[in-house]
């Protein structure tokens, strides 16, 4: 990274900022998914951003792609040791955003997965 | 707000997500602070950016803007009781940030406001 940075926190958001980095984050956080799983879980974002983002958590070390190479293709996404690392951040998130909502009365419709 | 959520994490992001608004929010944190002096914390925001950020966070009741009258005017920004709330989330990115930084040999230098 050559990249200079006045503060820490803006180091954090180059990294883990963007509209659905944090959210992809946060449900690998929850344990690992497999892609299709994901698409559910995020049925706002497209196809192509969602492989995006994937393909960019892999290069920053976030984010692992485990090919178990079986057929059917079964290919999962987990957090890396650095992801793991995120944790408390994805928490905070969590949380504020889950006091904020009920603040606001705005509505979140988890999705279910299975 | 009108907009349909699929996880608390989306809200809290489509909040304070964006590249600036959670650094100058964790600069707010730490202390009350004039315009110039976010200007000189933040030296890579343009001066458009800044003010359009600072205006978007006080239309989220995130940050207030206190005009003392006096002349020369004398604007100060501070975060209210809702922007205090995100304490936990801004503190968590710094921490973040700050081992990321050390893990990556990434260096940040902090501008001095006086």
């Amino acid at each position: 990274m050559s990249k200079h940075y006045h503060c820490a926190v803006e180091l954090a958001v180059d990294v883990i900022g963007g509209k659905w980095r944090p959210v992809i984050l946060a449900h690998l956080k929850e344990g690992v998914h497999r892609y299709g799983e994901l698409r559910r879980l995020v049925p706002d974002m497209s196809e192509k951003m969602l492989a995006q983002r994937l393909r960019e958590l892999q290069e920053d070390g976030l984010v692992e792609r485990i090919d178990r190479a079986t057929k059917p293709a079964h290919v999962e996404y987990r957090l890396t040791e650095e992801g793991r690392s995120l944790a408390p951040v994805l928490q905070a998130l969590y949380d504020w955003g889950t006091a904020r909502a009920e603040r606001t009365a705005t509505p979140i419709g988890m999705p279910r997965i299975r």
